[in-house]
């Protein structure tokens, strides 16, 4: 099994693109990521491309060939394949691509992720969002996806002494490092005061402990780790990937307050890697509930459980602390397009390790990690990138 | 790179299974699947899982870790990823699987197709089924997925003199071949003379020359080449995949009588093989219209270019003749669950090349081929197992 790089990287702005289709954003990271890698479209050998449900938020399924023929790339007869697993979509496509190249079936691959949500209306994208749960026993009585997250934010309040305003921390600190990224949707700090009076969604969440419904795709370009020299300088091996599951609905977990599949996952990409949690200089963690970051910064090792509210409200994971958590403003403040997240982590991450994150830049950052989820933790999947080899 | 085996397979009958939900053809195929490889649920690593259109036809998206939740394997986190490719759904996901045996990322690696296409009404299926082509050029003006190849027949006939009765011809065949199937959606022969009184769908195709819609679920076990006769007798190689994507639309193709994606697909599946079209004894092609089974067979390099129809006509393509095309009948007699089709297109050749397949035996088989098309051809993968090995 060969090593694996990542040589280029694009994204499109995240937020309400309504003056652009699918296509067109999957156009715009793919082209994005290709000229940052210098690369011509003849040198590319496959295309994989994360997405939720394009079935259903633009009556369009087979999406992969579809971006392949828009980015120009028909007509060498491209492989196109699209990865789903909700909210993991982008995560998995990434490893899929990884194991494209690792096994050496291919030699310079794509993977996009990619949403457009905004062209349904709001009811109608929350509906289709509640698909990543269990449609037969939890969806179908109306639990909601921020009902089934509320769920687990007041157990973890209840057994770990979590605050409300610890978990309003999680998103005054995704929207700090928001408002220094010119592609987050929302690029203005919000008081920890703000949080707490928004409109209530589902007890103890609030309108700011959720991430937005977005529009938004990146793009990565991986190839054999022996090769990326010739095509950059700088670039950043993909050191691990762990990928693990759970139960699909959430009353079947042994423990609401522990996502399992985190902590499996988690712990694979760190054997595979030999690196431990205390190596990592910054991640991107799957926040699209105030408590989901909490609950990934506890599961990933990185603080103790019950810990993660404490050490959010300490500012030890703020921007060149113990840890950088979510420099790109994570789900809260970058956006949401589900399933271009796992992608976009990617590409802050890499852009990261490269230097070139601008105001955000961690300091001598040498590994990064991404956490990526799909429904309630049902799917996960983690990467550790180094940059600097 | 390292070799990878098939060492167990399962499957549903294929059908309008009224009484079935999707979870229970899951867990059908894969927990035969499972049996017939003689391994424990521990000892799996992975799991693959094809499928087009859950969100819209069962309105559950997320569906791998459901899968992998109700076969049993929740409780040991297995990483489950769902792939899609229209009707190509279920030869990317095995294609996936294998490349994450042979990369050494998983060991023992379980890959399902599934499709439960009989809970909504048949108006909305073909709906969904459009959206494997090109929603804002083709199924918006309201081309169907028939009407796009029937308009592929016509010119077939135009320009190679290809005849009605040598379309019917392949429907035919695949009854034959379905009537000795078990497992097929429909177990009788039918007649050429009724294929050509049948009701037009889109002119020259008749009812008969269409692929049904249809409920059911096909599964496999891989596992490294070297690790297989540990587990079974009768271990078949997979010897190659190759994978192409073409144009999104119709319209847009270079000569739309040869599926380019099915032409470059086989020359890298024939490549890796290291075989050529004549060592092939038998193929599964992917006849989801009369047509499409004709251009397979051309495009392939089984018979020259216009030479399909006469081919069928004579016998050529039947059981035990020159090479026995769809021995399990095909998408029209076994049935069409388009997410399914690509993973139970495999359980047949394996089947086969174990010498399993009973009354419909293909004699001394030693290569099988299996041919998977998404929409009218933008993606498509190739297959090469070996037996005996």
């Amino acid at each position: 099994m060969r090593e694996v790089a990542v040589i280029g990287i694009g994204e499109t702005k995240f937020g309400e693109l309504w003056d652009k289709s699918f296509r067109e954003i999957g156009i715009e990271a793919g082209l994005r990521a290709i000229n940052d890698a210098g690369i011509k479209g003849v040198d590319i050998d496959a295309l994989y491309i994360g997405n939720m449900s394009s079935g259903r938020f633009i009556d369009q399924e087979h999406i992969a060939p579809l971006v392949a023929d828009y980015v120009g790339l028909a007509k060498q007869n491209l492989p196109a394949t699209r990865i789903e697993a909700a909210g993991a979509s982008g995560g998995l496509a990434l490893s899929q691509a990884y194991m494209a190249v690792a096994s050496e079936v291919h030699d310079i691959v794509v993977v996009g992720g990619a949403e457009k949500m905004t062209d349904v209306d709001e009811t109608r994208a929350q509906e289709i969002l509640a698909s990543a749960a269990d449609q037969e026993w939890e969806s179908v009585f109306g639990a909601t996806f921020a009902g089934l997250h509320a769920m687990i934010a007041k157990r973890h309040m209840h057994e770990y002494g979590t605050t409300r305003e610890q978990l309003a921390a999680m998103s005054v600190q995704n929207h700090r490092n928001g408002a220094l990224n010119p592609n987050a949707q929302y690029r203005r700090e919000i008081s920890l005061e703000a949080v707490l009076k928004a409109p209530v969604v589902a007890e103890p969440l609030g309108l700011f402990d959720c991430a937005p419904l977005s529009d938004g795709a990146a793009a990565l370009v991986l190839c054999p780790l022996k090769e990326a020299k010739k095509h950059t300088e700088k670039p950043v091996r993909i050191a691990s990937c762990g990928q693990a599951g759970d139960y699909m609905a959430l009353h079947d977990r042994r423990d609401i307050c522990t996502m399992d599949a985190t902590v499996v996952a988690g712990k694979k990409a760190f054997k595979y890697a030999s690196v431990t949690p205390k190596d990592i200089n910054l991640a991107e963690v799957h926040d699209n509930y105030s408590i989901s970051g909490i609950l990934a910064i506890e599961d990933l090792g990185f603080f103790e459980k019950g810990k993660g509210g404490p050490a959010l409200e300490e500012g030890r994971t703020a921007l060149n602390s113990q840890i950088s958590i979510n420099t790109s403003g994570g789900l809260k403040a970058r956006g949401q397009p589900v399933g271009a997240v796992g992608v976009a982590q990617a590409v802050e991450v890499v852009r990261q390790l490269r230097g070139e994150a601008d105001k955000r830049q961690v300091k001598d950052a040498c590994y990064g990690l991404t956490h990526n989820v799909g429904g309630t933790g049902a799917s996960v999947i983690v990467h550790i990138f180094e940059g600097g080899v």
